[in-house]
């Protein structure tokens, strides 16, 4: 049974039906649906379009159908063409046709439109969930390593030793830009469009505010035609998702050079490596090869969906249906992923050691010119001499260190024996304490802050 | 069991095992995992790795396992992680140790990359074969509407006269650019990785050209390092595809304009289209929507696998995976479209009078300009003296034709009675007989060019 | 001369050099990168990095440098490979070598950081002034049609009458979920990345607390690995600008649609159509298509700047140079576009009575499937009968307030009299009246509003 | 003076103008429109609508045109919107009214679809020539380093030794398959749209295919609706180069992995690096990072022109004027990119101690089960007693060849004394010799065929 058959004289070709039926994604919304109607049932209540009675009647077979689907005996019928049709459908089935009153001034537009963007914000709040650990497992590692030392890189050439820490906090941050995207989108959905009806608004006396509000939402929509229509919320998840997976491609990026044995930064836990079919010796970091791989996969989510939208004209169009396999399809991948990477995080041994004999002496050519600046050099000036000096050590495979104080004076007069002590990797670090540097006072601060930032998301889910 | 463990002293995690698990999708290489590996069995048979007699011990076994997929008999075992693994451990406990022979100088890289070419090859007549029917569809309605006359559009506003056919049959030349664009797709794709290993190339004595010619490859691949990592021809898959649904999306959009009551020049059939939950009267024309909508989708599955791509080092990457679910996706996508647009536009109707109706003589502009430059007027010229004609009668009111012709020669003597007979669609019509045009006389040329390439087509396939 | 020559024995390639140089774009930070220098300078002094003098020497050079930029009297030399070395170059010609101590702790990749962060804070505005512009156009125009109806469409079929004000407004509230999400972008990227240095911090002792207070951030960066590279905020006004230009392209193709003669409902001012090299007649409405089709380019700079972003490794990457391009040319043309599109809206003429003629009867069956409601029936079995209604009514060839009363009652009995009220186009509009409705009741709620929406900004801009 | 202002009571307005103006850009289609224009004037006279005498005068005209554009003496005039306007603009100035005959019967809408095509393939044309450089590149530092071993990497995990030129040879041959898509795409647009007029053809009797001829092409376009719409042939250029980059960008990661000190396998020449402007001692390779960087804006162009075609009406629509920029701006990107890069390989040092250095004995391991393999044992078994015996050298943080012999026999009793020389990287490598294989005897195999590639491309470019 479609709910719209009356006019037409022949029924729907199968494999069009095949192809416009929802039902096999969109039955995920079953909650949100039932939800959503059982406010609207009591709303006309209210507004005394049905009776009291028949309010609590239709709300009696809602909650049975609602436990049918958690029950998992909800028995789907073929004709059921969405999740919609179907709650619509067993409705009648058990109480009769006074759940035919249920549908009364709403339309499947404004009805898809309220349920989506209820699932959209539990959705927000499971993203939330699964990132905070991501934090967490990131902070806790970060903890133990605030004395490591490593190379930090720019543009893939080392340039300066940083702390294990900094760089590991380094995500925490870019995760919680993502939170803070994910909280603002989660805020611009707050608008309840039912009530909406299919474009015009609807001609029962509604007190659309209470709905919204009985449903959790801050306001109602505020014009009917742009509610039906709007998938700015669907837009703004994906594209929160993508950016989400670009920060988690750079950590992969950055996991696989450090797992490589060139580096040997960090070595994976058994649990998340795999092995080849053919070269016995192989310890490959498949988490995150998928991750950074899987990255793709959630931009062309948001690509897609953005070219759906493009160019459609006012009201609701079937084009947007294709909103849900996009969502679904790139939440699912994140939430597949992430506790992957948590884990993977969580297990892997950084290798001190291993970091430590990376850094090289001409890690400390800026410090040089800092030393050089303190003596009073200009700076500018200061980078020329001390790039003349990493020149003649380079001609002479020497070591930075290594060159003769009088060769090093015949380029300033301002180098004298204190310059041996800015060749120590451990006060490089320890002269950037200012706040956001890798000194480890500046990290204790940077850390007490994350800690902070999870200790009061902890306490909001009590 | 995988087919990697043996260094492993802890097993996967779980989560990730579910994560880099590609059975659920790649099961459906079979037929061409298991062709690949008889090749490559009596391969190994020929070059004196193995013997004829375990060459055709894992030659029937290998039969078998394909018995039991197409008899939908095949056991999945939970630590199956690809197809590759299932029908190798299949084989083993089919046929015993010997089986574990077959995978003698092969890798998982060279075999994923054979068996997935030989699919998309498949594929790509498969693709073929449904865009041959929706041409059929558009040729067949175009011989029957020859005669009818709509308005052509430019910029959405009626710009001249054209017949319904010519209107039909543009897509049938774009649909035949998707063909080329797919066979040579097709012609790209045809040399054989298998043969490459892991990466280095085979340490055994194989005769590669005879194996891609066994499995019907043009010739072996050239660089195993490439052949392992190249998945180009997955790429050119979703190009191919992608522009094809924007060709279909313009098809859909010029239906869906053409469908609204304030053109009415076409009737979709009833079972190819729908109503609505709370507006009684709705007819919409859900598979031109889809179409016009999934579009987005396809083109995002292309966008998010050229990221994929995108920045990865040499040598197969676990990222790589992510090519299946693309393509996958993308062209069930198609193959759900394509029959629905192939029957709805079989079944559509034509409203021949209301096409009619919606020519306006402004549409015979150009061919008033076309009278005065054969009277010699130089057509810039013309031009400017028709568009001062085209003001004059809007300010009047009038349309063009009831512009007195005193009025006319005010702007040009050249005009003269016989000025009345441009004033005719089907003249206009007719005088644009050059090739290409839409004038009956060319177009019976372009439906015997149709006509032939749909003939040679079907010659081909018998 | 480049900024840090001192340790390569060869200069670079030519054609490396202008591939690599920014400043054929970059020079447009002159005024930010100046701004920061002086902050920069004044911070150093604090600090007692520098001396007061030294710090009021160099800040009276970058004033007269910014005073060149914007008299247009500045001389870029060859060398000057990026605006900040062009801007540290002068600065020295100018004031000496005293002027080689501003970049002291600095690094480019924190100072463009900056720089970058600082101009679209200011770009935030002037878009969000533009898009104010364009809601006030509409608002202007929708309080002149309150009362002039329309058809609501859906799946482009008409579905209710609608006032064109309803219409109108549904834009003013596409845009306003803009302004909402450019305003989050600008909080999120009000932090300062000034004193990270090249990825480890400053190990000089920099207030940078005061030096964000200083430039109108919110904050000190809080991780300078982070820092360096973060290009969130780019992405976040680039993905702002694409789902801006999606709801504009929406208002394109409802314009290009409605001002097609078939529908006849919108005409173009002539300042604001463009006509045809050979069609004479032709009126285009070049803006909307321009608009709709430059929505493809601007998702096109999302998208390829993600691309971008996707599997880089930690600390500044050449890559990330892309930005600028991306986000100038993406801005650009959306302020190109903006106000064209503001006058086209400005100055259209809206044909009530071709927009009254559009509605036809059936755009009343849902009111007629409601005043069954109202008699008692439950909403689905009205819908049934209605559609049975629609479908006899075509058959008959008849309008469905022309289907005899008697032929009614033989599909329900609830059919009275009475029933010739229901067909009344404004007494369908005038029902919806609940709020975000079409009524003109609604309407009144809608627009007060959304004035006060401009109303408040326009105070917070004086 | 625009071309079809006669019908306009008012000017357009200035700032849609310059929005809607293209000459900013299309003036670099100027020689394609004057050829095309010249080829058109003459089948007009062959056609009889202009006698001989005028054609050329026309053609003297359009000549004096291009003279002056090549001269650089063209002026252009504030209201040429584009170049055919200024084109004929110019040719009406210096032939007269007689110039305004050269528009009879072409529309802008053919004109511009078959300049942009004749300039389509002369850009196919210069790319393939600069990727064939490339090619020779790679070739020549290939034919060097035939010897050469390093670690083959999957998975960013070395694998197993392969030569340094079958690595560079992996690039030879993804150009090679770009070379093929670009060949096909040119093939593709050979069909002329001139004498398609605006939509429906030409009312003169013009001989389509000798233009057709004239011009280059292999024969005319089959439908004149089809022909003005078609911009397949930039959606495949812009297509070829995007997956061109990404071939490009893996190049580039590979080098700058290699040439980061960990690995240290290459040394970009100093031409081809860059500094710091704060760490003295840094060397970047930025013409690499660029490469990456710009593939994301190369891959944003094809999506966006694909968004741009998404969903348009039939017939020519102004949105299709976003084709030139954006197929502009991603092949001049390229033609910057391709000569840097065909420089830095040929400049760059491949420090072949550095890379023998990183071979490790593990990269033996298949070679060891291959060993195993050849005494009987199957291959599956041979993997996972290999597995074994990696994972007791390391627990006994041995190399693979030290473990005993005793412990080894352990595993299986086939192992013997022989087994020493497996651990050989020269063997390991010489061993795949069949086609396609990293051995040298494979190498020179696929180096000549490389070779003839070229040679044939050289000869054909006579």
């Amino acid at each position: 049974m479609s709910l719209w058959g009356g006019r037409f004289s022949q029924p729907s070709d199968e494999q069009l039906r095949q192809l416009n039926d929802s039902i096999d994604f969109d039955q995920a919304l079953y909650g949100e649906d039932i939800k959503g109607s059982i406010v609207y049932a009591r709303a006309l209540a209210t507004a005394g379009v049905i009776s009291a009675d028949e309010a609590e009647t239709i709300v009696g077979g809602l909650r049975e159908v609602l436990r049918e689907f958690e029950s998992d005996t909800f028995a789907f019928s073929a004709a059921d063409e969405d999740i919609h049709t179907a709650v619509e459908r067993r409705l009648i089935e058990l109480v009769g046709a006074v759940g035919g009153k249920l549908h009364t001034g709403r339309s499947r537009n404004d009805q898809v439109a309220t349920d989506f963007r209820l699932w959209c914000r539990k959705a927000a709040d499971e993203l939330t969930a699964a990132l905070r650990q991501l934090q967490a497992a990131l902070l806790n590692l970060a903890e133990r390593h605030q004395e490591t030392l490593m190379p930090g890189y720019t543009h893939l050439q080392p340039a300066q030793p940083i702390t294990a820490a900094h760089w590991l906090l380094s995500f925490f941050w870019m995760l919680e830009r993502d939170l803070h995207r994910i909280a603002a989108a989660k805020a611009r959905m707050a608008e309840c469009p039912l009530g909406s009806g299919a474009i015009a608004g609807t001609p029962f006396p509604l007190d659309r505010d209470a709905i919204a509000r009985a449903l959790g939402f801050a306001a109602a929509s505020q014009n009917s035609l742009d509610a039906v229509s709007d998938r700015d919320f669907v837009a703004d998840l994906l594209y929160a998702n993508a950016l989400c997976a670009i920060h988690l491609s750079r950590l992969a990026e950055d996991i696989l050079l450090f797992s490589n044995p060139a580096f040997g930064f960090i070595t994976l836990d058994d649990r998340y490596s795999t092995g080849s079919s053919l070269m016995p010796q192989k310890r490959n970091a498949d988490p995150l090869e998928l991750m950074r791989g899987k990255t793709g996969t959630v931009i062309g989510a948001l690509t897609g969906f953005l070219v759906t939208l493009k160019g459609l004209p006012s009201g609701y169009n079937k084009d947007l249906q294709e909103d849900k396999e996009a969502l679904f399809g790139a939440l699912e991948t994140m939430h597949r992923l992430l506790p992957v990477i948590t884990a993977t995080i969580s297990s892997l041994k950084l290798n001190a050691a291993a970091m430590q004999a990376a850094l090289s002496s001409d890690l400390l050519a800026t410090d040089l010119a800092d030393y050089l600046v303190r003596k009073g050099m200009p700076f500018r000036q200061a980078h020329h001499v001390v790039g003349e000096a990493v020149r003649l050590a380079a001609e002479a495979e020497l070591n930075l260190p290594d060159l003769p104080l009088p060769r090093l004076r015949q380029l300033s007069p301002l180098f004298a024996e204190d310059v041996a002590a800015v060749f120590d990797f451990g006060n490089s670090v320890r002269r950037r304490s200012a706040p956001g540097g890798t000194a480890p006072q500046a990290l204790r601060l940077q850390i007490a802050q994350a800690r902070a930032i999870l200790d009061e998301y902890a306490e909001d889910c009590v």
